[in-house]
Protein backbone atom coordinates (compact mmCIF):
# COMPACT_ATOMS: atom_id res chain seq x y z
CA UNK A 1 0.00 0.00 0.00
CA UNK A 2 1.30 3.49 -1.06
CA UNK A 3 2.39 5.76 1.89
CA UNK A 4 -0.03 8.62 2.03
CA UNK A 5 0.54 12.18 1.10
CA UNK A 6 0.34 13.18 4.34
CA UNK A 7 3.47 10.91 5.60
CA UNK A 8 5.74 12.17 2.68
CA UNK A 9 5.14 15.18 3.60
CA UNK A 10 6.23 14.23 7.08
CA UNK A 11 9.36 12.64 5.92
CA UNK A 12 10.88 15.55 6.00
CA UNK A 13 8.48 17.80 8.30
CA UNK A 14 6.63 18.15 10.99
CA UNK A 15 2.50 19.24 9.88
CA UNK A 16 -0.50 18.40 11.91
CA UNK A 17 -3.26 16.52 10.81
CA UNK A 18 -5.10 19.86 11.03
CA UNK A 19 -2.11 21.59 9.13
CA UNK A 20 -2.26 19.03 6.79
CA UNK A 21 -5.94 19.11 5.90
CA UNK A 22 -5.52 23.02 5.12
CA UNK A 23 -2.82 22.44 2.76
CA UNK A 24 -4.72 19.44 0.81
CA UNK A 25 -7.61 22.64 0.17
CA UNK A 26 -4.78 23.79 -2.44
CA UNK A 27 -4.62 20.68 -4.53
CA UNK A 28 -7.40 19.00 -6.78
CA UNK A 29 -7.65 15.52 -7.34
CA UNK A 30 -8.34 14.41 -10.77
CA UNK A 31 -7.84 10.44 -11.72
CA UNK A 32 -6.36 10.33 -15.65
CA UNK A 33 -7.08 7.56 -17.71
CA UNK A 34 -3.88 5.24 -19.40
CA UNK A 35 -2.31 6.82 -21.77
CA UNK A 36 -4.27 10.49 -21.07
CA UNK A 37 -1.92 13.47 -21.32
CA UNK A 38 -1.97 15.48 -18.42
CA UNK A 39 -0.06 18.37 -19.66
CA UNK A 40 0.48 19.05 -23.23
CA UNK A 41 3.45 19.95 -24.92
CA UNK A 42 3.20 24.15 -26.25
CA UNK A 43 0.93 24.65 -23.80
CA UNK A 44 1.12 26.91 -20.45
CA UNK A 45 2.98 24.93 -17.63
CA UNK A 46 0.82 25.59 -14.87
CA UNK A 47 0.50 23.07 -12.77
CA UNK A 48 2.80 20.72 -10.13
CA UNK A 49 1.39 17.01 -10.17
CA UNK A 50 2.12 14.61 -7.19
CA UNK A 51 1.06 11.23 -8.19
CA UNK A 52 -1.18 9.12 -5.41
CA UNK A 53 -1.62 5.96 -7.77
CA UNK A 54 -0.52 4.58 -10.71
CA UNK A 55 2.41 6.03 -13.41
CA UNK A 56 2.89 9.26 -15.30
CA UNK A 57 6.22 10.11 -17.61
CA UNK A 58 7.38 13.43 -18.86
CA UNK A 59 8.26 13.01 -22.28
CA UNK A 60 9.47 15.30 -26.12
CA UNK A 61 8.86 14.24 -29.25
CA UNK A 62 12.08 14.73 -31.15
CA UNK A 63 13.20 16.45 -34.24
CA UNK A 64 13.19 12.92 -35.81
CA UNK A 65 9.28 12.25 -34.60
CA UNK A 66 10.64 9.86 -32.04
CA UNK A 67 9.04 10.33 -28.37
CA UNK A 68 11.56 10.10 -25.71
CA UNK A 69 11.27 9.89 -21.87
CA UNK A 70 12.88 12.13 -19.70
CA UNK A 71 11.10 11.88 -16.21
CA UNK A 72 8.82 8.92 -14.65
CA UNK A 73 6.34 9.23 -11.73
CA UNK A 74 4.73 6.67 -9.74
CA UNK A 75 3.12 6.69 -6.22
CA UNK A 76 4.84 9.59 -3.92
CA UNK A 77 6.46 11.20 -6.57
CA UNK A 78 6.53 15.05 -7.94
CA UNK A 79 6.50 15.51 -11.82
CA UNK A 80 6.24 18.73 -14.00
CA UNK A 81 8.36 20.79 -16.05
CA UNK A 82 10.09 22.73 -12.85
CA UNK A 83 11.69 25.40 -14.85
CA UNK A 84 8.53 26.55 -16.96
CA UNK A 85 5.83 25.54 -13.90
CA UNK A 86 8.44 27.76 -12.23
CA UNK A 87 8.50 30.70 -14.57
CA UNK A 88 4.47 30.29 -15.55
CA UNK A 89 6.45 29.43 -19.06
CA UNK A 90 5.21 27.41 -21.90
CA UNK A 91 7.03 23.66 -22.06
CA UNK A 92 8.41 22.05 -24.53
CA UNK A 93 7.95 18.55 -22.52
CA UNK A 94 3.79 16.81 -22.62
CA UNK A 95 2.82 14.55 -19.49
CA UNK A 96 1.03 11.63 -19.71
CA UNK A 97 -0.48 8.73 -17.76
CA UNK A 98 0.94 5.60 -18.53
CA UNK A 99 -1.80 3.71 -16.90
CA UNK A 100 -4.94 4.75 -14.94
CA UNK A 101 -3.75 7.05 -12.77
CA UNK A 102 -4.45 9.35 -9.65
CA UNK A 103 -3.12 12.92 -9.20
CA UNK A 104 -3.03 15.89 -6.01
CA UNK A 105 -2.24 18.95 -8.86
CA UNK A 106 -1.88 22.73 -7.88
CA UNK A 107 -1.65 25.70 -9.30
CA UNK A 108 1.56 27.57 -9.21
CA UNK A 109 -0.52 30.06 -7.44
CA UNK A 110 -1.83 28.14 -5.12
CA UNK A 111 1.43 26.86 -4.09
CA UNK A 112 2.67 29.93 -3.76
CA UNK A 113 -0.04 30.71 -1.44
CA UNK A 114 0.36 27.42 0.64
CA UNK A 115 3.93 28.04 0.80
CA UNK A 116 3.26 31.44 2.55
CA UNK A 117 0.91 29.74 4.70
CA UNK A 118 3.16 26.58 5.78
CA UNK A 119 6.81 27.75 5.39
CA UNK A 120 7.45 24.33 6.78
CA UNK A 121 7.12 23.24 3.81
CA UNK A 122 9.80 24.43 2.29
CA UNK A 123 12.09 22.15 3.86
CA UNK A 124 9.76 19.26 2.17
CA UNK A 125 10.37 20.69 -1.42
CA UNK A 126 14.11 21.68 -0.63
CA UNK A 127 14.56 17.95 0.32
CA UNK A 128 12.56 16.86 -2.89
CA UNK A 129 14.61 18.82 -5.39
CA UNK A 130 17.86 18.07 -3.49
CA UNK A 131 17.57 14.49 -4.04
CA UNK A 132 16.32 14.73 -7.57
CA UNK A 133 19.23 17.04 -8.61
CA UNK A 134 21.44 14.71 -7.47
CA UNK A 135 20.14 11.89 -8.70
CA UNK A 136 20.22 13.78 -11.95
CA UNK A 137 23.85 14.30 -11.83
CA UNK A 138 24.48 10.21 -10.98
CA UNK A 139 22.21 9.24 -13.59
CA UNK A 140 24.56 11.43 -15.96
CA UNK A 141 27.46 9.26 -14.95
CA UNK A 142 26.01 6.16 -15.59
CA UNK A 143 24.64 6.97 -19.30
CA UNK A 144 28.03 8.45 -20.10
CA UNK A 145 29.99 5.58 -18.76
CA UNK A 146 28.26 1.95 -18.64
CA UNK A 147 27.62 0.18 -21.86
CA UNK A 148 23.94 0.30 -23.67
CA UNK A 149 23.38 -3.30 -21.67
CA UNK A 150 24.96 -2.03 -18.47
CA UNK A 151 22.73 1.25 -18.00
CA UNK A 152 19.48 -1.40 -18.53
CA UNK A 153 20.70 -4.00 -16.02
CA UNK A 154 22.07 -1.22 -13.78
CA UNK A 155 18.50 0.55 -14.25
CA UNK A 156 15.92 -2.29 -13.28
CA UNK A 157 18.67 -3.60 -10.54
CA UNK A 158 18.12 -0.22 -9.16
CA UNK A 159 14.53 0.52 -9.53
CA UNK A 160 13.46 -2.99 -9.57
CA UNK A 161 9.65 -1.77 -9.23
CA UNK A 162 9.78 0.43 -12.70
CA UNK A 163 10.71 -2.26 -14.46
CA UNK A 164 7.87 -4.44 -12.96
CA UNK A 165 5.43 -1.82 -13.75
CA UNK A 166 6.16 0.49 -16.46
CA UNK A 167 6.45 -0.67 -20.25
CA UNK A 168 9.90 -1.39 -21.60
CA UNK A 169 9.49 0.49 -24.84
CA UNK A 170 9.43 3.48 -22.04
CA UNK A 171 12.50 2.29 -20.03
CA UNK A 172 14.09 2.02 -23.44
CA UNK A 173 13.13 5.56 -24.32
CA UNK A 174 14.27 6.61 -21.36
CA UNK A 175 18.03 4.89 -21.32
CA UNK A 176 18.21 6.54 -25.10
CA UNK A 177 17.89 2.76 -26.32
CA UNK A 178 15.61 1.42 -28.75
CA UNK A 179 12.58 -0.65 -28.09
CA UNK A 180 14.05 -3.56 -30.49
CA UNK A 181 17.79 -3.20 -28.44
CA UNK A 182 15.95 -4.16 -25.23
CA UNK A 183 13.77 -6.78 -26.35
CA UNK A 184 17.58 -7.82 -27.94
CA UNK A 185 19.51 -8.15 -24.62
CA UNK A 186 16.41 -9.17 -22.43
CA UNK A 187 16.10 -12.31 -25.07
CA UNK A 188 20.11 -12.40 -24.51
CA UNK A 189 19.77 -12.93 -21.00
CA UNK A 190 17.13 -15.60 -20.85
CA UNK A 191 18.69 -17.66 -23.03
CA UNK B 1 31.26 42.84 -10.12
CA UNK B 2 29.96 38.94 -9.25
CA UNK B 3 27.09 39.70 -6.84
CA UNK B 4 27.53 39.10 -3.29
CA UNK B 5 26.54 35.93 -0.87
CA UNK B 6 24.10 38.01 0.89
CA UNK B 7 22.84 39.90 -2.07
CA UNK B 8 22.28 36.19 -3.84
CA UNK B 9 20.61 34.21 -0.69
CA UNK B 10 18.45 37.62 -0.70
CA UNK B 11 17.27 36.62 -4.28
CA UNK B 12 14.66 34.19 -2.81
CA UNK B 13 14.74 35.15 1.06
CA UNK B 14 14.65 38.52 3.29
CA UNK B 15 17.50 38.05 5.77
CA UNK B 16 19.14 40.78 7.68
CA UNK B 17 22.49 41.82 7.58
CA UNK B 18 22.90 40.38 11.41
CA UNK B 19 21.06 37.32 10.43
CA UNK B 20 23.73 36.83 7.80
CA UNK B 21 26.97 37.55 9.45
CA UNK B 22 25.82 34.58 12.12
CA UNK B 23 25.19 32.47 8.92
CA UNK B 24 28.47 33.28 7.66
CA UNK B 25 30.14 31.76 10.55
CA UNK B 26 28.88 28.67 9.71
CA UNK B 27 31.24 28.47 6.53
CA UNK B 28 35.26 29.03 5.94
CA UNK B 29 36.77 30.40 3.05
CA UNK B 30 39.58 28.85 1.11
CA UNK B 31 40.76 29.51 -1.79
CA UNK B 32 42.14 26.96 -4.41
CA UNK B 33 44.66 27.18 -7.27
CA UNK B 34 44.30 26.30 -10.40
CA UNK B 35 44.01 22.59 -11.62
CA UNK B 36 43.84 21.95 -7.52
CA UNK B 37 41.31 19.38 -5.85
CA UNK B 38 38.81 20.31 -4.10
CA UNK B 39 36.91 16.67 -3.20
CA UNK B 40 38.97 13.79 -4.26
CA UNK B 41 36.59 10.46 -6.11
CA UNK B 42 36.61 7.92 -3.30
CA UNK B 43 36.45 10.43 -0.09
CA UNK B 44 33.22 11.00 1.82
CA UNK B 45 31.52 14.11 0.81
CA UNK B 46 31.45 16.52 3.51
CA UNK B 47 30.92 19.81 1.81
CA UNK B 48 28.80 22.04 0.17
CA UNK B 49 30.58 24.64 -2.15
CA UNK B 50 29.84 28.17 -2.72
CA UNK B 51 32.00 29.84 -5.86
CA UNK B 52 32.76 33.01 -4.45
CA UNK B 53 35.38 33.70 -7.41
CA UNK B 54 36.73 31.72 -10.38
CA UNK B 55 35.36 28.72 -11.59
CA UNK B 56 35.01 24.60 -10.27
CA UNK B 57 33.64 21.76 -12.09
CA UNK B 58 32.81 18.25 -11.18
CA UNK B 59 33.93 15.11 -13.09
CA UNK B 60 34.29 11.41 -12.86
CA UNK B 61 36.73 9.26 -14.35
CA UNK B 62 35.25 6.92 -16.91
CA UNK B 63 35.82 3.48 -17.37
CA UNK B 64 37.97 4.04 -20.67
CA UNK B 65 40.06 6.30 -18.35
CA UNK B 66 38.47 9.73 -19.94
CA UNK B 67 37.72 12.49 -17.26
CA UNK B 68 34.13 13.52 -17.81
CA UNK B 69 33.13 17.00 -16.46
CA UNK B 70 28.99 16.73 -15.13
CA UNK B 71 28.85 20.01 -13.72
CA UNK B 72 30.06 23.54 -13.61
CA UNK B 73 30.35 26.32 -11.20
CA UNK B 74 31.16 30.34 -11.51
CA UNK B 75 30.33 32.71 -9.04
CA UNK B 76 27.31 32.49 -7.13
CA UNK B 77 26.66 28.84 -7.80
CA UNK B 78 26.59 25.87 -5.60
CA UNK B 79 28.35 22.45 -6.25
CA UNK B 80 28.94 19.17 -4.57
CA UNK B 81 27.81 15.50 -5.17
CA UNK B 82 24.24 16.41 -3.26
CA UNK B 83 23.54 13.34 -2.88
CA UNK B 84 26.33 11.70 -1.44
CA UNK B 85 26.48 14.70 0.71
CA UNK B 86 23.23 14.55 1.94
CA UNK B 87 23.65 11.24 2.95
CA UNK B 88 27.04 11.62 4.07
CA UNK B 89 28.47 8.96 1.58
CA UNK B 90 31.68 8.07 -0.14
CA UNK B 91 31.58 9.94 -3.42
CA UNK B 92 32.34 9.06 -7.26
CA UNK B 93 32.74 12.28 -8.18
CA UNK B 94 35.71 14.54 -7.94
CA UNK B 95 35.76 18.47 -7.92
CA UNK B 96 38.53 21.01 -9.29
CA UNK B 97 39.34 23.95 -9.09
CA UNK B 98 39.82 25.59 -13.38
CA UNK B 99 40.78 28.64 -12.55
CA UNK B 100 41.98 30.04 -9.02
CA UNK B 101 39.00 29.77 -7.44
CA UNK B 102 37.80 30.99 -3.80
CA UNK B 103 34.96 29.63 -2.16
CA UNK B 104 33.05 29.52 0.62
CA UNK B 105 32.01 25.74 2.02
CA UNK B 106 30.11 24.30 4.47
CA UNK B 107 30.15 20.98 6.25
CA UNK B 108 26.98 18.83 6.42
CA UNK B 109 25.97 19.10 9.86
CA UNK B 110 27.14 22.72 10.31
CA UNK B 111 24.20 23.04 6.94
CA UNK B 112 21.94 21.20 8.99
CA UNK B 113 22.83 23.58 12.17
CA UNK B 114 22.25 26.86 9.73
CA UNK B 115 18.63 25.50 8.38
CA UNK B 116 17.59 24.66 12.38
CA UNK B 117 18.66 28.26 13.48
CA UNK B 118 17.69 30.05 10.06
CA UNK B 119 14.81 27.95 8.24
CA UNK B 120 13.98 30.56 6.52
CA UNK B 121 16.76 29.52 4.30
CA UNK B 122 15.06 26.40 3.41
CA UNK B 123 13.02 28.84 0.36
CA UNK B 124 16.72 29.98 -0.76
CA UNK B 125 17.92 26.43 -1.35
CA UNK B 126 14.28 25.27 -2.54
CA UNK B 127 14.83 27.59 -5.12
CA UNK B 128 18.33 26.98 -6.05
CA UNK B 129 17.18 23.10 -6.26
CA UNK B 130 14.37 23.33 -8.28
CA UNK B 131 16.03 25.18 -11.01
CA UNK B 132 18.35 22.88 -11.15
CA UNK B 133 17.02 20.26 -10.96
CA UNK B 134 14.34 21.62 -13.95
CA UNK B 135 17.24 23.18 -15.71
CA UNK B 136 19.11 18.96 -15.75
CA UNK B 137 15.85 17.81 -17.86
CA UNK B 138 16.04 20.98 -20.21
CA UNK B 139 19.60 19.78 -20.78
CA UNK B 140 19.10 16.20 -21.46
CA UNK B 141 16.00 17.23 -24.11
CA UNK B 142 18.74 19.26 -25.62
CA UNK B 143 21.61 16.41 -25.44
CA UNK B 144 19.15 14.03 -26.72
CA UNK B 145 17.37 15.81 -29.61
CA UNK B 146 20.45 17.99 -31.01
CA UNK B 147 22.92 16.96 -33.24
CA UNK B 148 26.29 17.39 -31.80
CA UNK B 149 27.25 20.60 -33.98
CA UNK B 150 23.94 22.46 -32.62
CA UNK B 151 24.07 20.87 -28.82
CA UNK B 152 27.58 23.10 -29.15
CA UNK B 153 25.96 25.99 -30.56
CA UNK B 154 23.29 26.09 -28.10
CA UNK B 155 25.30 25.42 -25.11
CA UNK B 156 27.76 28.18 -25.95
CA UNK B 157 24.94 30.89 -27.05
CA UNK B 158 22.96 30.29 -23.88
CA UNK B 159 25.65 30.40 -21.47
CA UNK B 160 28.40 32.55 -23.39
CA UNK B 161 30.09 33.82 -19.82
CA UNK B 162 30.96 30.21 -19.95
CA UNK B 163 32.38 29.54 -23.55
CA UNK B 164 34.39 32.57 -22.78
CA UNK B 165 35.78 31.45 -19.38
CA UNK B 166 36.01 27.22 -19.32
CA UNK B 167 38.56 26.07 -21.34
CA UNK B 168 37.03 24.18 -24.34
CA UNK B 169 38.18 21.04 -23.56
CA UNK B 170 35.78 21.06 -20.32
CA UNK B 171 33.26 22.01 -22.54
CA UNK B 172 33.83 19.17 -24.70
CA UNK B 173 33.56 16.87 -21.99
CA UNK B 174 30.69 18.76 -20.43
CA UNK B 175 28.63 18.40 -23.59
CA UNK B 176 30.06 14.47 -24.59
CA UNK B 177 31.82 15.77 -27.43
CA UNK B 178 35.98 15.03 -28.25
CA UNK B 179 37.60 17.88 -28.04
CA UNK B 180 38.99 17.26 -31.44
CA UNK B 181 35.28 17.32 -32.70
CA UNK B 182 35.12 21.35 -30.81
CA UNK B 183 38.01 22.50 -32.72
CA UNK B 184 36.63 21.03 -35.94
CA UNK B 185 33.58 23.03 -35.55
CA UNK B 186 34.89 26.26 -33.99
CA UNK B 187 37.54 26.30 -37.30
CA UNK B 188 34.57 25.68 -39.43
CA UNK B 189 32.34 28.73 -38.11
CA UNK B 190 35.43 30.69 -38.61
CA UNK B 191 35.64 29.81 -42.36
Amino acid sequence: MPISFFEHINRFTNLTKGDFDKVLQYFTIQTYKKKEIILSAGSKCNFNYFVLEGCAHMFFIGKNGTQRTVQFAIENWWITDHLAFQRGNITDFSIQAVDRTTILQIKRDDQKKMLEEFPELERYFRKIFEIAYGASLVRMKYVFDYSKEDVYYHFTESFPEFAQRVPQYLIASFLGLTPEYVSEIRAKKRS
